[in-house]
């Protein structure tokens, strides 16, 4: 393989450029990354804090531990010898690399490119003649290819260089990492397609990733062979281990007879989410009810009040359904990734406003929650409920996974910091929509747009708004045209939700408010959402969270702190008044609490005690204290210093 | 090492015969197991089921997957070539020997004396010429002796050796055995002693083993092994993994600094047992505090209502403080033993009966849960909510360890049903105590005691009882004294239970009804403890338990059981009317229940609902109905099938 730079040709046809998903044919159509701009506020400043401090910090991190220069031992023909990290760590590269190129989609920088140039170049140097690509396999002195389908992760590493890839056609260039990418599919295609091996990779991520570079490169024997690793998955072919059974791979059912998404919750994810892909772009609508069904039922009993999904940290597993404890919740930052990524694919296909609802639950709750806010370090695992101060990971020390109580710069396991940078990156991309002759919003940020609908017609328009700190928001149209203007109304604010056009009020009903007129350049809607914060009672069938209640405010999920609280507040003993008014504040909600001191004998004597006959109620506290305490979103928790933290709150 | 049968020997004096444990000093002394049995009722019947099935259960499946040929392939220098199952599968075949050393002390059988025989020579075949007995490591071909020791369970199987020929002693026979153990603990001596590295074993249990050896054998250098591994651990030495670290091996604080029981449950236990054992032989009495402060933080805590021990799958550890979710929770049977195994070391010590008290809790709902009503399955882990029908393991197969929702007969990793076979075998042994002019009843069944006190008058009695299904107890001594005679009452009996001596009433005050008296031949003391069922509330700090009541009746805690309800109860949506008056049945009792239809959506839509302004309740049902449903002691769950099951019940 040359190791000269091929520089970057401008991708082939505008069709192929795009966001994050480009289906050839959907309900609604995503816009490319040039067409929708977030402009400063909540998601402007994570975008910015992304391109400047975290893509960075990712890069810092690997070069530092070797995970990198893997790819120049490989080249070298060394890398037997010192190969650093565990049999995936390439895929975080490919992350990197990805959240790299829909940077440069979103903003060009000249530094960054040049970064990108220089780490794509070592990662092609990498590659041997015949395209197979991985730094821990086939060497050697190595294991050898494909021996480990289970465990070794090289189809799913090559499912993220694949993304890479895409990110960097979307983005309008047709570079060297393509070339390293189409060699590599190329290959796949003889190892895995119909006249290769009948295997599929323990870790599914292959199947999103040749379905979208299919997409992209307009290569159909990459879609066939990410329906054939679809097709070939729920045979039981993966060897299970003690603990890891056929569920965890999710190789016990064919995906087209599950019911619900089980097993390891990125797994089962991902691969739904290129299930879903195949399904629209084979045309196979069994397939993709199969995956609405499985969506539908993961949301209704095994997804948590944050959208995270993935409540046990044995095998990063989905439970049994309304299996969901706020301590130790998994709820694995990727998942939250993941669960953004098929439910904008269901979204597309159907145009459902639930699957929008889920999405925006999920980026405030369930993925915002992962970064630190100074963009250096990251929770995995999102517990919805902190008993401990636990340990507080260093900035300089690599971190176990998911057991730190504070965010930490890096992992052993680190799928999850360039997972989010590559997220960030491409964000834009999940929040407007087209069709015929609509448009439709589905996430409040500052944006401009400037598109066409489905069927042609122009549509600009920019959006602006306080969003989510504040309910109003202004939309003014730049260029005049007839076309429906949709904008969704949150689930949690449909009924109360207000709406003007040109300072006129309309009626809002619905998912979506809809606005369908020829609209003159300077046309402005407003919408206003109710914020005040709202009480959240949990299914009964959630045993965990029973006799609790949340508070919500807008689209975020709110915690209690402990730092929050006056010294002489015991957080193990504090409940909440839900009977008593709770009030807005900036960010947040302040609610009533009440607190008895601690009896004498809490935590010193056997806590299961028979009741008094005719007397079934716990005993009670004999002196309560009621005071005010402020909640502020879940999503912020922790980044003041270690914390005890509640999302769901015992009632008084 | 040649491997001539060495006919046993009988004990070299009588001072070394007893049961599980024989400090050399304490408050409360323990029987021997010829002085104390059981004869027939709940632990008699499961007795006579070990001896009859399940020590043979454990031989076949050991020999049916190769875990004794182990044994005859290393002895033939093959093992390296075709060695079966995990590194610690030596340990299952101790804890076998160990459990039929115990059942020839307590009813010889020339089968099972052969059995025994033949076993322990192949063992024996195995030992290396310095003593050296592993079937994983040291021979050509494996690898090194001693170089995993965080893993490779090297230690940890030696104790259950030792553990073994302490059986072997105290039940009168200084066997070929236990020359193998003197060899092997001379062996761990040189290696890891004074003079040895400073080093630990991953998993303790050589600690409590040696410790046990040196009493039995009288050989001080063993205390002192056991002396300086408890005094080793704490100092981070072992190397942590990116999932296990130091406190998952208790090495991250030294034992005499420790607070709470943490890390993996059944090591932190047997390395509780074993410090126990060092401060006592040693009159280290900071240590020993030391242990009971851990075990009471541990009780008040971190136990299930159960006794069970040990929250987390993951890593299959202790939770925080109050984190003991009954679904999936793991309380592994071979955690119960180990704290059965401590609590009884911390009676003798202390003759406080809240150690009786968790001894009895634990073994009639951690630990008689395990075995099948067979004998020939078992329980590895314990949950108290079985939220799904599961799958069914085969009579057949090996089963993974922890997953099944009904017992299995053999595990990969086994330790579980070898573990209840030796403690069944020696059951009688935590039973009765003396102390000086004193006997102690602490555990209730029908029993023969022939023994003297400390001071050396002899007492023999015999009990018998309904119990655990009946409340009465009647006492017979048979052979005149002076003696103090005293009855625990166990702490849920405390101000109700009433007794008589020769049909007199007398006084039940405090933890034990003590009767000091001239006994004459005949004299019959009855006690009659009140079995009727009682509600009992979790503490509030539990909150994977709020809002829900749990039911116990005399020492069994209860469950409900889906196959116990009519088939149009939804179980998901029961609860309790904690009003209702309950009834007692034979062996649970009767409670009210409502149950109201599932609403239309349960399971189908979003499980959060913002509560209407001013009614913060969670949303009724529209009909309810009310049924009596009947709750059996939880122990005997799933043996009539697979069923879904609660211990805790919501309240109405």
């Amino acid at each position: 393989m040359t190791s000269t730079t091929d520089p970057a040709r401008p991708a082939a046809a505008a069709t192929i450029a795009g966001g994050p998903v480009a289906p050839s044919t959907s309900v609604l159509r995503p816009l490319p990354l040039d067409q929708v701009r977030i402009r400063g506020g909540f998601w402007g400043e994570r975008q910015e804090l992304n391109a400047r401090t975290t893509i960075a910090h990712c890069q810092t991190w690997m070069e530092r531990i070797g995970w990198i220069a893997n790819f120049d031992a490989a080249a070298a023909g060394t890398v037997a010898q010192r190969h650093h990290g565990i049999e995936f760590v390439d895929s975080e590269v490919y992350k990197l690399l990805e959240a790299m190129a829909w940077e440069l989609g979103r903003e060009h920088s000249d530094d960054l490119a040049a970064r990108y140039d220089a780490l794509a170049e070592r990662v092609a140097a990498a590659q041997e003649p015949d395209g197979y690509l991985h730094t821990s396999f086939g060497r050697p002195g190595q294991r050898p290819r494909y021996s480990d389908l289970e465990w070794g992760h090289e189809l799913y590493s090559f499912g993220h260089l694949l993304q890479a890839a895409t990110a960097r056609l979307r983005t309008g260039h047709d570079d060297r990492l393509v070339e390293v990418a189409r060699a590599l599919a190329d290959h796949v295609w003889s190892e895995f397609g119909p006249a290769g091996r009948d295997a599929v990779c323990g870790h599914p991520e292959i199947e999103v990733a040749l379905a979208e570079f299919s997409r992209a490169t307009g290569e159909p024997r990459y879609l066939e062979l990410a329906r054939i690793f679809v097709e070939r998955r729920g045979r039981r072919q993966l060897a299970t281990t003690l603990f890891q059974g056929s569920e965890y791979f999710l190789d016990d059912v064919p995906v087209r007879d599950a019911e619900v998404l089980r097993g390891h919750a990125v797994r089962a994810l991902y691969l739904a989410a290129g299930a879903a892909d195949v399904a629209v772009e084979t045309g196979d609508d069994e397939l993709l009810e199969a995956v609405k069904t499985q969506w539908a039922n993961t949301v209704a009993r095994r997804t948590y009040i944050t959208g995270g999904m993935g409540s046990h940290h044995q095998n990063e597993e989905f439970g049994s359904d309304f299996e969901l404890p706020p301590d130790r919740a998994y709820s694995e930052t990727c998942a939250s990734i993941a669960s953004v990524m098929l439910g904008w694919r269901l979204l597309l296909q159907t145009g459902e406003a639930r699957y929008a609802d889920l999405i925006e639950r999920t980026l405030f709750n369930a993925f915002a929650v992962s970064p630190r806010e100074d963009g250096r370090a990251f929770y995995y695992a999102n517990t919805l409920h902190q008993r401990e101060h636990g340990s507080e990971p260093s900035d300089d020390e690599l971190s176990e996974r998911a057991e730190a109580s504070l965010r930490a710069p890096w992992f052993e396991v680190s799928c999850c910091p360039t997972n989010v940078a590559r997220t960030l990156a491409s964000l834009a991309g999940y929040f407007v929509t087209v069709g015929d002759a609509s448009v439709q919003v589905h996430q409040y940020a500052d944006l401009d747009v400037d598109t066409r609908t489905a069927d042609g017609t122009p549509v600009a328009f920019s959006l602006r708004t306080g969003y989510p700190f504040e309910g109003g928001a202004e939309l003014t149209v730049r260029e005049a045209g007839r076309f429906r203007l949709q904008l969704r109304i949150p689930e949690w604010a449909r009924g109360s939700a207000t709406a003007s056009v040109n300072g006129e009020e309309v009626p809002v009903d619905g998912a979506y408010l809809t606005v369908d007129r020829e609209f003159a350049a300077g046309d402005v809607v407003a919408l206003t959402l109710d914020l005040r914060p709202r009480l959240v009672l949990p299914s009964p069938r959630i045993d965990a969270v029973r006799g609790t209640v949340a508070i919500e405010r807008g689209p975020f999920v709110l915690c209690l702190e402990s730092v929050d609280l006056p010294p002489e507040a015991v957080f193990e003993e504090l409940r909440i008044d839900p009977a008593a008014r709770l009030r807005s504040t900036a960010d947040g909600a302040i609610a009533t609490m009440v607190t008895g001191g601690a009896p004498d004998d809490a935590g010193t004597q056997w806590p299961y005690a028979a009741a008094e006959p005719g007397h079934a109620d716990q005993p009670g506290h004999a002196s309560t204290t009621r005071f005010e305490a402020e909640l502020h979103p879940y999503f912020a928790w922790a980044n003041r210093g270690p914390s005890l933290m509640r999302v769901w709150l015992p009632r008084a």
